[in-house]
């Protein structure tokens, strides 16, 4: 029976400013990434976020930024690793602050915006993360595509999940279409449905060149941006049901991965 | 024998901005308090900081601050108490990366500037500050002066340490004169040892009106900032040991008065 | 004939953060309050915002506020006066880059928030923002109600206007009541545009305890935070222009009053 | 008569931290760039070093950065253009207020740290902080380095000085040798005073393969940090005097270039 864990990012409203819709996304989700104030949340934001999670038996992730609040964490940022060894560091414990006062913990590691990107292609930003999670906890699973992160992730033997990203366009080596590539980005909501159902069950994607490559997916990237997003999200929660999927814990389909 | 620890403010320093003298402090002291990024520290002035306390075998706690760094936590902001509750937290967490990091742990706290004179006037902030200690980890030791703060820790049985302010005047009542009033701060070192010695050795302070109060001093509040100010600190440091003062961790100075 | 200006707080955004209805708030408006990026606002918004006045023949005004993003300027800060000054300066003249840019100016100036409401009863404050005023532009009008920022305008000859809030309680002495106390706040829409239409066409509003209070009001305060609030604002600017009120600029107004 | 500009940073200063030297620094400069709050700098540190300025003759300039305050503007941020330029606005106009309160106004502009950098390499960015020039007052003058910013300040006919680094190796096309590559930066005072000397009397420079190169030198970067920098600054300027150098304002410099 194939089993996937359905993540989205929560918590990224940050005082006055409301993000996203966390109330409905939150139903949908075996776990959440959870920003950290670097991008987005504060001490406010995280504490209810990760109390919600607790309620619903949803598993914490911290969602590490590059300290760049009116950019959100999407503007690269030439930090140096240690910048983003001790960033990382700082923001994942403050996470664990709340995660500890509801009786949980920081389960996982997804990087945002931006720093979640360059781990892919740059080495020493990958080495950094790695560096970090090693120090807090070597048994945080790593959220990742392919890239110097699972390379360094692989060496160093860290737990990592591979999120599948199906409304983004394949090459044929696994790494995602450039975003500043025409079609990069696939709005039909049938078609990135059926991929999704696709990667999780049969364990392959099309690329853009139409060839069929096989990828791991631990996790499937739900989005709660407005109301076709969320809309999309249902639909691929329910076909994913529908298709037999089991939706568990990152713990389990990574015990089901090992087993 | 009479046994008390050595605190200072560490790690006030900010990306390029250098504050305090650090590597000299550290060599006097048994606790520190390192602060959080709030009022001042940034995620590599804490690394090194607690790097540097677990070198040296210097205790780290928390030092939490509203959060106004252009204002140094100097300045009362009217935060609700679950405001403070979650900023506390948010930064006793991120310290604790550090210290889990660097293989100890966060085992004290004072809130800082401002935030830590409220927390003796106001009850609803001495709760908010006792909430999260409770919350995030019941045995750490808040370090504190007599008032509300004090009340709430007894009622609560939290572990609390009272800080022995040599160079501040005290009323009969053992809480300090205010810094508005003439005299609230004393500047003779003669004086300030002399105080700091019988406040350890004899449990009493001379009250600004002659009087002499009995105190409880579990540590004595160290300050770096300046060639004088570190002056004092090793002179205190030594006429304390002349004193056959054991200057000890707060868990052994904690351990001495509970036996 | 009557006339009045219709101002609102626009420009509130912040990154990829939207707050309010800006466009919809833009067609009603005669004059604009525009965050200057202390309590909301940034560069980017700053810039559209202003752009987007111009297009529509809307005055702007510089909103400055506490130095606290995450708590939206609604918190007090205890400042000194000189902080209050120069924070004020600043904002002012960051404002005052971008009506450069866009061939207009600074008209008007509106503190935000809670610093809004302690210049109506802190002296120091208020005199803290009249040099400000003064400094950067005394030709600058300060939108205000009854307290010590119109006694210090008043004193100094700065130029005043004052702002009707007719979903608030007043006193029988002008001042409004505390949001702290029941009542405070209005919510039925009939009664707070009747209130609104009499204020601009009679000069007179209901006390809470019933009285009729003289009240001169240079502009009326427009919502546009929610569906709700954007339909009573069209509806209160309908009703002013079919009770036969004129809308127009703070200039006008201010002449008006003049004549 | 030969004549140069003497320029420095100034009002790096922030909250509770202190950088430099700009007491001392003061007395021997035209120019200043004055820091505008992103990088360094705070309202109280830009007024006093404002009005420091206008008590001393010394021109004041705006020094907009990256907003990145914990990396003190030394890091690239990957900003749009657009980011770029309404940043660098926002700065202008906030140090503008406090010209204005001094009865002088803003005459010059020196992006900092690497956007200093980047806009000698990075075109847009060369048009982006154009733009924002024009848009403020096209009669400020860019102080620049060789490169892209200086190649569209001369398409679109904007005042220009060119900053002559002294203790800096420069390539034979007189561009900066990099900082990655040894010997970029020169320490000894003798050949640093020397080469700044024949920078101003003589124009030209001796590249690091021993060309001597022209160089149009309109002001020459002073630093402050520390107490050799001090000093050789001092020195610099008494033998800038001694040999018949006349030290002037940049207005005077523009104009005796245009004589």
């Amino acid at each position: 029976m194939p089993v996937v864990d359905l993540v989205a990012d929560l918590g990224e409203s940050f005082g006055a400013y409301t993000m996203g819709n966390d109330a409905e996304l939150l139903k949908l989700l075996t776990s959440a990434n959870v920003a950290c104030g670097f991008h987005a949340g504060d001490p406010r934001v995280m504490d209810a976020t990760v109390r919600a999670c607790v309620e619903r038996g949803v598993g914490v992730g911290a969602h590490p930024s590059f300290p760049d609040l009116v950019g959100f964490g999407r503007r690269a940022m030439d930090l140096t690793p240690d910048e983003v060894r001790t960033d990382v560091l700082y923001q994942i414990g403050a996470l664990a602050a709340f995660t500890r006062a509801h009786g949980t913990r920081v389960g996982h590691l997804a990087p945002h915006g931006r720093l979640g990107n360059l781990v892919v292609t740059r080495r020493d930003y990958a080495e950094a993360v790695a560096d970090a999670v090693e120090a807090f906890d070597p048994s945080l699973v790593i959220l990742m595509q392919e890239g110097e992160m699972a390379a360094v992730a692989r060496e160093r033997g860290l737990r990592m999940a591979m999120v599948g990203i199906a409304d983004r366009a394949y090459e044929d080596d696994g790494t995602l279409v450039s975003r500043s590539e025409p079609g990069a980005v696939l709005h039909d909501p049938d078609e990135v449905t059926r991929r999704t159902v696709r990667m999780v069950t049969e364990g392959v994607i099309t690329s853009r060149n139409g060839t069929d490559i096989p990828v791991r997916t631990d996790c499937v990237q739900l989005h709660g941006d407005g109301p076709a997003a969320l809309e999309l999200a249902i639909r691929i929660r329910g076909e994913l049901r529908a298709a037999g999927v089991h939706l568990a814990s990152l713990d389990e389909v990574l015990g089901a991965r090992a087993a």
